[in-house]
């Protein structure tokens, strides 16, 4: 393709509003622009590196016996009212009226719309199990887009769908899903990681995130540094053991603790380690207030809290809740003297400590040389805190670690979430109705895109990995003007076209420094220039990524090019 | 792909709602499925065919330059306000707002949207001309969706943006764009003809919609029985000669015509002939009323009404407007004594009619014996009816005639419009700033993938063209129950497949009478069985279109299907 006629504008500076590198990068190299906040344009290298990811996509989706097909954007919001989603999915659903006044929801995700697509349409266990997917733009109204394409409000996502007659048969689609999705980002060279999440409120029971490793990353994985675990820290158990403070307890004792109210005002205050202070937070959990106590030096984790009680709904408690069940406000919190309808609820932590301070449930008190059981009462002990790094790694093998990452991937186990409340049944082997048990499977193509930025870019630019490079080769001209300059690049040109490789071609009569600037910032892997040279039918060959240059003549071009791509 | 775990539900009966064959048959054999009014889900054999139709779509944009981008969905309706469209696109364009109350359009079409992006990022002459595509689904609140793809309310698109520096540019860039759609319509099999059309409320100058030959398209067109000349025949010019009649003038005189109204019941009652009456009709042109006459059997053009005054606007006057004016209903209105206020304007053919009656402005009379200029005043003649069968045709070549057209296309030369609405403008040579001169250009894909099932049918199914097919090979096995079927049917599948034959293979344990009813449904151009020679190595191989036969051996096939498709 020739550059000149083409859509591919570049920027010497940063948007002000880009903070990461794969926004600032593929805005400044023309491959996407903004149109409003969230919502953005793919220019035609944008699209192109864009297709290159939804091929990858598709071919692995295809491997497994999933088959494309296309839902529409605009899904009638009674699909969504038979889940309950068109409440619960609240303001990032986007939604319109037609002329005639009927509600849509603009699709956000399509399991209403596959489901009630299936329950009508497959009757008989001979049909089970059936996977479909496509690829196409997804809306979400993000309160706070940002990061580019990390966050956008309208995206290019892959979702998939998998019907199955059972829990087993599920497990094996799940499989071959989860190793397609490692395939997909492996194709995409990115260094991730298959990371154990939180199920939330869709009620199903496996679930997995692709999470690619990155400092710009919004969720935190908790590794372990020998074997291949990881999860969302949300969601890794605390296996550690704690060895009991042997001390006799003392008698319990309340001290003044003017205008402390942190965990560490307290500890430097009472002279003590952040660890023997216990944190003591009140929860509204659905309907009941639940007080939960960590060490000091731990966080509630409260989707564990939520699990525990099977909760919908995990809240912390107003300070008008607080003040009415405890008599004081969230500073001076502590499990001594509670009252009936708050239960206690403690972390493993807390049944190893003696001789430890908490709140006094007065406001400016704190109690010194508090023990449990012996001076206030727990309810239940359970695994209630966040990992921390350092902690054993829940599969018995080495030692947690923490990373960001971006989620580019998640698969689900569903069960009958949807098949359920939309009746999509089918008749079994023995002729009776059962209901459907099903998966889900998203890839966000568009963040994809950005995360390969995140881990292919250096201070010149994008480098683009092979495969997802929006042309294999960049040839430019040092000096068009010159005539045998021109001349060669036509001709290399042509023959590159003709060899069947992707070549962009800078034929603008731009300065030789604008060029290079432009084709390290397009970080297109391979960049061929004719110069000086150029009479003796010798050009420069430079690899984007290691810098590596060398001359070569114009005949050896073309098997260069194959076998590099080979390599 | 194995038939039995995919998603193709097919229907012996036809839906109710359907009334069109191509309605009718992508739903029966399992393309598309309804979401909601004028909105489908296209099912995995479904996205194949469109598929190919996108693939020759982008094959032939690329060949004449023009490169694939993605504009979002969302439009913001600042940008749909510079340009007044906001207002003037009327309730087809779909309308939300996000959850901080801005506006947004979802996308119809994307003129504002790519010349904000345009404006921004080119300045010089030296990036012009420059053409974009993109294929993406649009949304159109249609009043009355209807014929399943044809007229939708979601549908997939091509739509292509053209700036240029002058107007001899787009000349070129138009006439490129004319070619790659004729080949895109040719390569899908289509029997078409390029229509001059009419540029409507754009602004723009020369159009053409690219129309399928079809009994249920909504369009007519009038083209010549011996040239390639075709108009949609709102835009055909008259251009007979009438000759005069030579009668001497009688004395008009009024008479009663009770009840009479239309201008067959006149003719009837005055026994004379339709052509030997005037008809007249009171139009709103913007401010003004204006009185057109026309031979009574001719019919009032209003798209030459509006052109002739460069009106907004055209519209019957309403019946408070016509009493007001002429004293009368719209039964009995008539040229003589109009006052000064209403405009009189004659086709051509009203200037050679001599002693002929008209309406007399007064409920129940009518003249008869009227003769222009004598009679009444006629302020001007134009050309201002519709053409008809047997007139001759426009470009001097040969006699007009009628046909009915799907619109699959249209390529338009918008001009400035929107370029100076927007204050798109760039650097010329000279340095000077220039507003930029664009086209636009778009596909109905999803539509031209029925009308491709509109002329590709027989009583039993789809008879697909070679290009489009959803696989090149249906392999069936009469009773995979037999043992020696169903593993030769297997091997087939497996050398099909390695030799890069795209195949379904229906391995559902089905009865043959529905297998072979379904595969003719389907309408894979090329059907394999493997029946009751199959332990001899012989199948039976069966042409859809044709119905045509034969007997082969394995060992033949896959020669046979691709020299077929060859050929």
């Amino acid at each position: 393709m020739k550059q000149s006629h083409m859509l591919i504008p570049t920027l010497k500076e940063n948007p002000t509003d880009a903070e990461i590198k794969s926004h600032q990068l593929l805005v400044r190299a023309g491959y996407i622009r903004q149109i409003a906040s969230g919502i953005y344009s793919f220019l035609p290298i944008g699209r192109r590196v864009l297709s290159k990811v939804e091929s990858i996509v598709r071919e692995e989706m295809e491997k497994i016996g999933a088959h494309e097909m296309a839902m529409p954007a605009l899904e009638p919001s009674e699909l969504w009212k038979e889940t309950g989603r068109w409440t619960t999915f609240g303001s990032e659903l986007m939604r319109l009226n037609d002329r005639h006044n009927r509600e849509f929801a603009l699709g956000a995700t399509h399991e209403e719309v596959i489901t009630s697509l299936v329950r009508n349409e497959v009757k008989s266990y001979k049909q089970l199990p059936l996977t479909v997917f496509q690829i196409q733009n997804k809306f979400r109204d993000e309160a706070r887009p940002r990061f580019g394409l990390l966050r956008g409000r309208e995206f290019l996502m892959k979702d998939a769908y998998s019907f199955n007659e059972s829990y087993e048969s599920l497990d094996d689609t799940y499989q071959k899903m989860f190793e397609a999705y490692s395939n997909v980002f492996r194709r995409c060279g990115l260094n991730f990681r298959a990371v154990i999440a939180d199920s939330g409120a869709m009620g199903g029971k496996d679930t997995h995130e692709f999470m690619v490793l990155s400092e710009v990353g919004e969720d935190v994985i908790a590794y372990s540094d020998t074997s291949r675990y990881a999860a969302n820290i949300e969601m890794a158990p605390v296996v550690a053991t704690y060895e009991k403070d042997t001390s006799t307890p003392k008698t319990m004792n309340k001290v003044e603790t003017p205008g402390r109210k942190t965990m560490q005002e307290v500890a430097d205050f009472l002279e003590h380690d952040l660890q023997e202070g216990i944190k003591s937070i009140l929860f509204q959990v659905d309907e009941r207030f639940v007080l939960a106590l960590t060490r000091g030096d731990h966080e509630v984790n409260d989707v564990k809290l939520k699990n525990l009680y099977d909760a919908d709904m995990v809240e912390l408690a107003t300070e008008e809740d607080t003040k009415r069940l405890l008599g004081c406000g969230f500073g001076s919190l502590g499990p001594v003297n509670v009252p009936e309808e708050v239960e206690v609820v403690a972390d493993h932590a807390v049944a190893s400590m003696v001789n430890v301070s908490c709140g006094a449930n007065e406001e400016g008190y704190h109690f010194i040389n508090a023990t449990p059981e012996g001076d206030f009462k727990v309810d239940q002990y359970a695994d209630l805190r966040f990992i921390q790094e350092g902690d054993p790694s829940p599969d018995g093998e080495g030692t947690i670690q923490f990373a960001r990452g971006i989620e580019v991937g998640h698969v689900f186990k569903l069960g009958e979430f949807y098949s359920e409340r939309m009746n999509a049944t089918f008749l079994n082997d023995q002729g009776k109705a059962k209901t459907m048990v099903m998966g889900s499977y998203g890839i966000g193509v568009s963040r994809t895109l950005a995360a390969i930025v995140e881990q292919y870019h250096d201070d010149r630019g994008i480098t683009w990995p092979k495969d997802i490079a929006p042309y294999q080769v960049h040839l430019l001209s040092m000096n068009p003007k010159k005539e045998e300059q021109k001349e060669l690049a036509d001709q290399l040109y042509n023959s590159l076209l003709e060899a069947g490789i992707d070549v962009l071609y800078d034929d603008r009569k731009e300065r030789a420094g604008v060029k290079f600037a432009d084709s390290d910032l397009f970080g297109i892997p391979l960049r061929i220039t004719v110069g000086k040279r150029a009479s003796e039918g010798v050009v420069e060959v430079k690899e984007r990524a290691t810098n590596d240059q060398s001359e070569l003549e114009t005949s050896e071009i073309i098997d260069f090019v194959k076998n590099w791509y080979k390599a």
